[in-house]
């Protein structure tokens, strides 16, 4: 037993992480692999799955450079809008045709997360590695490059001498560690084969190196989460409930909500996503038996739900008319997302400041969790749910969502005022400065933190995701910055999540806390979390064996 | 001469401040005021001088309501656009009529500056206390009020049961410490008379007893010069060089500056703005001969700069024909215009990481002011210098933009290598988290630092001072703020404050620390910078004089 848990040891110190990103997604190219070389020694197996089938693409017209947002590679016909995307991909499935597609967009937002998840690659001009296209196609397992240098006009992209209407075919390829490239044409893929291979007896063996570290996944429907579960996750981290909600068929029930003059239709309107969000947790609560689930409440600006073209306010009035409520006018609805715009929506109307203005949307959400909680306890398994409020800036709203009734005379129903409720762990989510200071009063309301390590740094260093690719490089040859901060953790940003865990162990000395942004996979990260103390890392679900190989490396190396 | 101080500490102490801030704004209706009781104590002159001329409102259509954005009353008639005002007021110039425009706005831009300049006073439907409006509003002593329930469809505004179409008179009265109004029609206003009162030789014995702690004003025109210290400031804290350029007949120019293909052009729009700004500053520091001034470099995004409507397109477009330049055409500036978006502005491209991007605005911007400085000495005048780099994250930035050379390998002239410096302090504004927590690293490379706590408010708390009118009533609602933070320093704000102090005395124990944000004005503010051994606050012109008072006060109650 001793000399086994050597070996393993051994073996687990011998592996090269940033390899094991390269076999864990789709390659184009077997010339410039170097997996042989690392996998020889570990996983033969996991390296002859992902390397073979591989053609060049070297015959096709190819434009280099781009911002990598997620890694792999992709191949697939161009579409400029979701909606066109999932048309497409849908009459090719009838024709039996390749149903592969890439998405063109100048800047991503929440709506398009049904467009990436349908894609196999996106493709925008804005971003970088942490905008939101790169996050969510990195959840997904999809692809994600972000080129400046595209100029998209109607139905047409032009990078570099490459152009692309819509239709066209398009190979995006991202490698890990090295310049990204676009072809004009479809070159071939290979996709990696990880369920069956060496590499999960492997990270069987890791996991039992990372002592009560944790390596939870970042996950929102079944899919993910079997995902996740097979990629050697503790438990989930993060489930982001607004996803739920941007599914076509259900976005319209959401806005709904937004839209209804009458308190009725809102009612009902909150009904119909209650049932939706309880078979979503149910589902998500059976496969993660046994394990945590950290649900985070709503944190999306309700003007990321509204229509954004004249096919999506069309959808919605039929949707309505369909619905036997009364209809509201084009102009209605205009007026509406007039009112909802935002300057800054990073640091506006969002998180549980939505919470504040409308108790009735979390108040749903827990029903949910609570009706399928006792649908999991009524089938005799062990369901484990947390509840996290995102964007907490101070005690005094934690105190009023958790825990309203308690705060004199507000008359809000607060969480655990619901009856259904049944002691189930509430937590922050520490994403803003004033939270990381403030977190010795936030502990008297949370049993927990998870640092949402996004926000924070954008907060912490003033920096939008979403607009810092027009100005990161010239940082970068000025060498101003030290790596990525939202791929690497900023050492203020550091600073902040070490002394919001003093803060709030000072008043509550079994405070879990945890970090579930995208730098949670960086080993920097991993070994930064262990060492102040963190119970665990969330990251998404292809981010897991490497997360779970970095703990158990920083493990050895300690012992 | 001991017993003369005495005297003068009494009076100081027995003046209510917030009474002050009557003293100083415009009122419609005496019947409120209570300025006589509070005046009888100290300063009958000055009470006379203000609620003489005071008639009634009551027979006008009234709403009640909304944000207090600058106290005040005005009344004009309304107009929807910065453009159509500023023709309205040159006509009524031209015939001989009342000038006085009230601006009417969904929201207000920078470049809606050059309509609040020329306005008695703004009405916006989004905002708050510290969102644009607001503050330039105050900055320029006019009235500004938020009424989120205001609806702005093509020149209709309909607030309650008032309409106003273009051209019609409306009054706005925005008490300092009570519920602020609109009329439908011209209200009479009494205009307070300032110069030559009680006030001003109550200031100077105010003065005496502040000791070392200095109260300068945050002013960009001769004209705001002239007033600040006309109000006791001992120096400009706060000197934004963007506001130059938003002038319409600079702001052309400017954007010659962005759209220009050659690099010969855009030197030419640069000699240009260096020969504008370089008038400017020499106007200012003559009037602040032997006192501190304070530049801040250019700190908004360059899409502010840009052309908002068709007719600023066309301006731009007749411009650059008159001048001989290669014409751009309408496409193009549109595409430029849709490049520079961003979804975080706040967060985005702008202070010094314009600089970062495009060294010779901030070169151009230092040469124009030793070209100033120069032309004062050879007068004999002491001028007094100091240039403030804006947005720092962290020390490494500082250094490249201020030591450029000494950075290796750069290639980057900074502002110190530029020939005309000739050692006037650099300082940094300390307006992110990572800057106060960096303090440390970039006082090696500051003399001095001001913290710019709007933004270090916004960043800290994730709280865009532009939306947070969407939310905030909700947490005034449920106490769950102590007061509105961009008006109040919040205590973590304090926290990041003193922790920058200390941290930069650390390294620089002759470090001046300056506060230059809107919470400068606030008595708490000041007792805070006074024990965390902050040097000065700046404030806008009309807020000196309480601010002086208020630390008056603090150091008597003292000793």
């Amino acid at each position: 037993m001793k000399r086994g848990t050597l070996d393993a040891a051994g073996a687990v110190k011998a592996l090269d992480l940033s390899r094991l990103n390269e076999i864990l997604h789709p390659r184009i190219n077997a010339q410039s692999m170097t997996c042989n070389e690392v996998s020889r020694a570990t996983c033969n197996e996991v390296s002859r799955a992902t390397c073979n089938e591989v053609s060049r693409a070297e015959g096709l017209p190819k434009w280099t450079g781009g911002i990598s947002g997620a890694p792999g590679a992709a191949a697939g016909r161009v579409y400029f809008s979701a909606d066109a995307l999932l048309e497409a991909k849908a009459l090719a499935r009838q024709r039996g045709e390749d149903t592969r597609c890439i998405l063109v967009l100048p800047a991503a937002f929440a709506g398009d997360v049904k467009g990436i998840e349908a894609a196999a690659g996106v493709l925008t001009a804005q971003g970088g590695y942490a905008a939101h296209a790169s996050v969510v196609a990195r959840q997904y397992g999809k692809v994600s490059l972000v080129a400046p240098e595209i100029s998209i006009t109607d139905k047409t992209a032009i990078l570099g001498s490459l152009s692309f209407s819509e239709g066209d075919p398009i190979t995006l390829d991202v490698p890990y560690d090295a310049e990204s490239s676009v072809y004009q044409g479809i070159a071939e893929i290979s996709e990696p084969n990880i369920t069956g291979s060496a590499l999960l007896d492997f990270i069987a063996l890791a996991k039992g190196l990372t002592k009560n570290f944790q390596i939870r996944a970042n996950a929102e429907t079944p899919e993910d989460a079997e995902k996740a579960l097979s990629l050697g996750a503790e438990g989930i981290g993060l489930c982001r409930t607004e996803h739920m909600f941007f599914k076509p068929e259900r976005i319209n029930t959401f806005r709904e909500l937004i839209l209804s003059e009458s308190g009725g239709a809102r009612d009902k309107a909150l009904e119909k996503l209650r049932a939706m969000q309880g078979d979503d947790f149910y589902r998500i609560f059976k496969i993660m038996a046994g394990k945590h689930v950290t649900i985070r409440l709503l944190d999306a600006p309700l003007h990321e739900f509204m229509p954004r073209s004249d096919a999506d306010i069309t959808s919605y009035i039929d949707h309505i008319s369909a619905s036997g409520e009364t209809v509201v006018t084009r102009d209605e609805i205009l007026a509406r997302i007039e009112t909802l715009r935002e300057c800054n929506p990073m640091l506006g109307h969002r998180g549980c400041r939505i919470a504040v203005s409308y108790p009735e949307i979390y108040a749903m959400q827990v029903r949910a969790i609570f009706e399928a909680v006792h649908k999991i306890q009524d089938e005799k398994l062990d369901v484990r749910p947390e509840i996290m409020v995102p964007l907490v800036m101070n005690a005094a709203e934690l105190k009023l969502i958790a825990y309203g009734k308690r705060v004199e005379g507000a008359g809000y129903a607060g969480i655990a005022d619901i009856e259904e409720f049944r002691n189930c762990p509430i937590g922050a989510m520490i994403e803003l400065p004033a939270a990381a200071l403030g977190a010795g009063d936030i502990a008297r309301y949370a049993q927990f933190f998870s640092f949402g390590t996004n926000d924070l740094t954008q907060t912490t260093l003033g920096l939008s995701r979403d607009d810092a690719a027009a100005f990161l490089p010239a940082y970068s040859h000025y060498d101003l910055l030290e790596g990525n901060p939202f791929r690497v953790l900023d050492e203020r940003v550091q600073e902040l999540i070490a002394l919001a865990v003093d803060r709030g162990r000072l008043t509550r000395p079994d405070l879990v806390c945890g970090l579930c942004g995208e730098q949670g996979a960086d080993p920097a990260a991993i070994r930064f979390c262990m060492d102040t103390g963190i119970n665990y890392v969330s990251c998404s679900p292809y981010a897991v064996p490497a997360a779970i190989l970095a703990a158990a490396q920083i493990q050895a190396e300690k012992e």
